[in-house]
């Protein structure tokens, strides 16, 4: 390999495409350019070579070793592809990832497309933002989603999305606290966990992870955990409405919550990315429970009321009333990670966010948000008709389709197989998801209609 | 506290502003909205509550309290604004952070314009996108940066910028490694390490954190630390073009360095997020070294040649040679963090990336570059006209000016208090800084000149 580097280090030396003047005493001047490539030098490696590949001595991080497989959600789109490898003709339907289909409303994007042109101009060019976030859109969050629950300006925390601030969260809580999810659970939380070290190995038999306080979410019990048989965590993640389960927590059961955290001095992280979704009269936010400043920090995002899971923006808000043991607030340590490890979200995607805040984009976002909530309703009424029971989908785009006795992953692999319709396994998401399948309820009507005619047929 | 708490939440149920219909068989009806806030409860909290305020039972987590003060930019521009609040009539001019400030050129913003109205199409909209970035950028960086140097699309994957992909990195090392970085550097590398926990605390009398090995750059050893007293660590990190220094290493430096790390088994992670202010002949890439493949990683950014400072793209290079001790590859480790605790940067940012990478956007980056390049030689000649030792400045958008037997934070105090500039101190990119202050030649040129126009008066 070596001879290929020389050859290609003596290449690049005359030939970087990245080259820039050392004349620049005008602005406009002409800068020759080199085509992009010059001829790449491949380096094939012989069976040999491959044996005696260089190592380096740092050890593989113990915690990156315990994480299973791939991230669900890769491992989805990895088996997606397998499929159309298989049957290249096929009309795949993906009601798996949970990703939106719906454009973005006009009056989001035209703002986005203002703030880019903008920052061609003089007037209109900014550079670094705050890491938290611009002060309007950190105001208009607080004041549209918490107006009247006390939390402030500056307890909004603007990022790229709820799942990055998950992992911020988790690097500010350290590898020594413990962890209780919901199971089933997005994966995000228990894979942050293992990877900050909080947890033990990955225990086959169960399929869980030591050290991780699973709260099994079942119809039996509401799907809201039976907390008088839950050990004591430091960290609590909630999401309401449930992902993947689609049920939503009662203002009675998330006051229950908030009295377990506080009876055990416990952190709820408190997902509510879905809150949008809710058609029943329950809590939104966490902070609509008396105490729960001092108890929760909530994370939410415009991914999916919006169709920003491309475009990138959440926020997360960690009241100043939380403190740790000592006294100390866990805001001012998350404010340091933000400002540490991350550099604020695009300021094109905050202009968006902005606009979604405007009476115009609010009442746009929930045509967007009524639209896939009328693509559930299809849903739930398909598996309905055929018998099987069926849970969410009433305060959330998820429906949890139950398959009593059978495996999740089978259940995945045949529906993909007869119906080239890709669905999420309900184990992907905790050994309590054994047995159901998720169905999302984003997509083109006319796919869900599809996929739906498509579960009857294979179903009827 | 509980009066209000109870009020609040018992307004907030009847006066959620994001309540969605639960009538939703039209995509187009009517949505009742309400104001934006119908009455704030303040809490106002007694001295006898303060005292008495909830605690949880989580610890802090002890890395978080080794830090030191704040992350240095914030703490700069917390110092500028109570210079601000002082002399509410001053024109600051800020040199300090480092912040871009030239429009976008306007093939680049028109294509993020194109790309946010496509959003709100049926054909144009995309929802997630892969963690790992658009195949077409991935390629265009690979082709563009390191079209003969064996890099693959596949080994490139694109960011929200550099600082945070070193946080993502320091995630897959973990809190067992090692590190080493240059003495002046970046302080996101110490910090973040700090946070990881693969530091022991802040050593007051020495100014460093124990078990970090601070490599010494100096104007003495032409700021290439010299290798014979540097212990083995498991991770070196190294910027060159250097921020602060601004100074660059060469050819010969870098293949050392890169022999270093294979003597030792390291792991170099590259920052060459100045690589297009490079004049002199020095590599732009450490894949130009022969054999850099097999032991680093090179970070990477658009905030500097584009002004995407707000606009949130980068990119991190993780050659698929690069094995752990176990054989296993870091690539894999980085991916799976990647796909975890990220979710790509965002579609718009990533369309304005790619029009940097065509004919047209590359010759606008580099004309922006060459407009600061211009400062750059404005403010050298100014500090050398005056008598200052002067380093930097060829190679990359800051100038470093030697203020022999002074502290860093006091000439710092004394150029703002004096000529309302906000400059950086070197001492807070480390005990190697001090003595050093960075001069930042982003900034518009009538700025830049006044600026010298008042280091002349100051210095005369």
């Amino acid at each position: 390999m070596s001879l290929a580097h020389n050859l290609s280090a003596s290449i690049s030396s005359s030939s970087s495409t990245f080259l820039v003047q050392t004349n620049f005493n005008s602005r406009t001047r002409n800068v020759s350019m080199k085509a992009k490539s010059i001829g790449i030098c491949k380096c094939i490696a012989t069976p040999q070579e491959l044996q005696t590949a260089y190592k380096t001595k740092v050890s593989r991080n113990a915690n990156m070793a315990k994480l299973q497989a791939g991230y669900l959600f890769p491992e989805i789109a990895r088996r997606r592809s397998a499929h159309l490898l298989k049957y290249p003709d096929a009309q795949v339907i993906s009601l798996g990832i949970g990703d939106t289909t719906e454009p973005i409303p006009e009056v989001i994007t035209a703002a986005m497309a203002k703030r880019s042109h903008a920052l061609s101009t003089l007037e209109g060019y900014s550079g670094y933002g705050a890491e938290q976030g611009e002060k309007l859109l950190r105001s208009a969050i607080a004041s549209t989603y918490y107006g009247n629950l006390d939390i402030e300006e500056d307890d909004i925390f603007v990022s790229d999305g709820a799942k990055c601030d998950i992992s911020r969260l988790q690097v500010v809580f350290g590898s020594n606290v413990t962890m209780a999810v919901q199971d089933p659970s997005y994966p995000a939380y228990v894979d942050s966990s293992v990877i900050m070290g909080q947890t033990g190995l990955f225990q086959k038999d169960v399929e869980k992870f030591g050290n991780i306080e699973y709260m099994r979410c079942t119809p039996e019990n509401g799907f809201f955990p039976d907390l008088s048989t839950v050990s004591r965590t430091d960290v609590i993640f909630f999401c309401s409405p449930n992902n993947p389960t689609g049920a939503a927590a009662t203002r009675s059961q998330l006051t229950k919550l908030v009295q377990f955290a506080k009876d055990n001095g416990s952190i709820i992280v408190y997902d509510s990315a879905y809150a949008m979704y809710m058609s029943d009269d329950n809590p939104r936010s966490i902070f609509e429970i008396p105490g729960a400043k001092e108890v929760a920090i909530e994370t939410s995002s415009f991914s999916k009321y919006a169709g920003f899971t491309g475009v990138r923006l959440g926020w997360t808000v960690v009241p100043k009333q939380l403190l740790f043991s000592d006294g100390f607030p866990v805001a001012k340590d998350f404010n340091r990670i933000v400002s540490t490890c991350f550099n604020g979200a695009s300021n094109i995607s905050q202009a968006g966010g902005l606009a979604c805040l405007s009476q115009e984009g609010l009442k746009a976002m929930q045509e967007v948000v009524g639209f896939y909530k009328e693509n559930t309703d299809i849903i739930v009424e398909t598996f309905d008709s055929l018998g099987f029971k069926v849970y969410g989908g009433r305060n959330a785009p998820y429906v949890w389709v139950h398959f009593p006795g059978q495996s999740s992953w089978d259940v995945f692999s045949e529906i993909l197989e007869k119906t080239h319709v890709v669905t999420t396994p309900g184990s992907g998401f905790g050994p309590g998801g054994e047995g159901f399948v998720r169905v999302s309820a984003f997509g083109h009507r006319e796919n869900i209609l599809e996929a739906c005619r498509r579960f009857k047929e294979l179903y009827k």
